[in-house]
């Protein structure tokens, strides 16, 4: 016998598949193609136990992972804000949380509960762990956007100016990786990948 | 300054980007193309602590989780397998050492050993976590190639006995997931999607 149980979190897996074509602005490097949700996912979540040690404040890393893995599931709905969007900005907050409770709203009420949560904690971003997951997921587009001689950056016409404000609290959160960003900030504006 | 230690692992993270053009014999629901293995490692991640409930026995989910996120990172040299590829697999055990002695070796030693310890622990599928991530390994392409009209099934004419094998030992493992399965392949035989 299945359970009602067991049915709900099939489905909500089979409905987690919609974030393979969900598209961001970040290039993967070795195809000629923007990568999707799933993959950007992935590929923070391996930096949280990869990097950890490079919080300044210690964090529960379990927590960490989770939080990466799901954070983007409410774009399902709500779909990818690009992160110097302005305008588009201005209406994320609703349309994400409408895309939250329907999404985590598949799940049993206590995995509803969970996942809401460690999505709102990310959102919020007051927590260490919240602070740490949001600098990787910062982090992780920068070092591909540079891996691949600043594509996304040239195409939107960004300035390093922007993507300084975006990391700027990051030197609280981790010395380390803020010093990567600055690192790559600064070599980007002297090849020209971003405008000043 | 940023230390040697740091560069390497910023090094491996970037050579994990690799992932996301190994293609697998799963599609993705949504789109006319095969899934990734980024997408799949994060799509089973999450399985993880969806599912985790229906264990047999005690398991450590962070570190199925750790596991199930870097266990195809061998696939980068050594391609990937079809689970029902016979002279593939009698030469994937070696590709695949080589493999992780190259991408692994990219790290610092304390996580060399940390990396190629929970890729070993995977294959060798002797643990409760090891054998609970097998079980997620193998039912995610089995559910979407299922909610997808059998369509990998077809095209390599499987036979359901092929199925059945795979996942022979998963009642051991999780009885509610084995009951999954069961249904899951006697539906297809009766859609015609496996072969009898």
């Amino acid at each position: 016998m299945i359970t009602d149980r067991l049915k709900k979190q099939l489905e909500f897996m089979i409905e987690l598949d919609r974030m393979k074509n969900l598209y961001r602005q970040t290039y993967v490097l070795h195809e000629n193609r923007k990568e999707n949700d799933a993959e950007h996912s992935w590929h923070i979540a391996v930096m949280a136990f990869l990097l950890d040690e490079y919080a300044n404040s210690k964090v529960d890393t379990f927590k960490i992972m989770k939080m990466l893995l799901i954070h983007d599931v409410v774009e399902i709905d709500a779909g990818d804000t690009y992160c110097y969007d302005e305008e588009g900005y201005k209406t994320k907050a609703l349309r994400e949380e409408k895309s939250a409770q329907r999404i985590f709203g598949l799940l049993p009420d206590d995995q509803k509960e969970e996942f809401y949560r460690l999505w709102r904690e990310f959102e919020d971003g007051q927590t260490n762990e919240a602070k740490f997951a949001g600098v990787l997921d910062k982090i992780q587009p920068l070092i591909l956007n540079y891996s691949k001689n600043g594509i996304s950056w040239k195409e939107h016409d960004i300035y390093s100016e922007q993507v300084s404000a975006r990391n700027r609290n990051t030197s609280e959160i981790s010395s380390d990786l803020a010093e990567v960003i600055n690192a790559i900030i600064e070599d980007a504006v002297k090849k020209g990948w971003l405008k000043i």
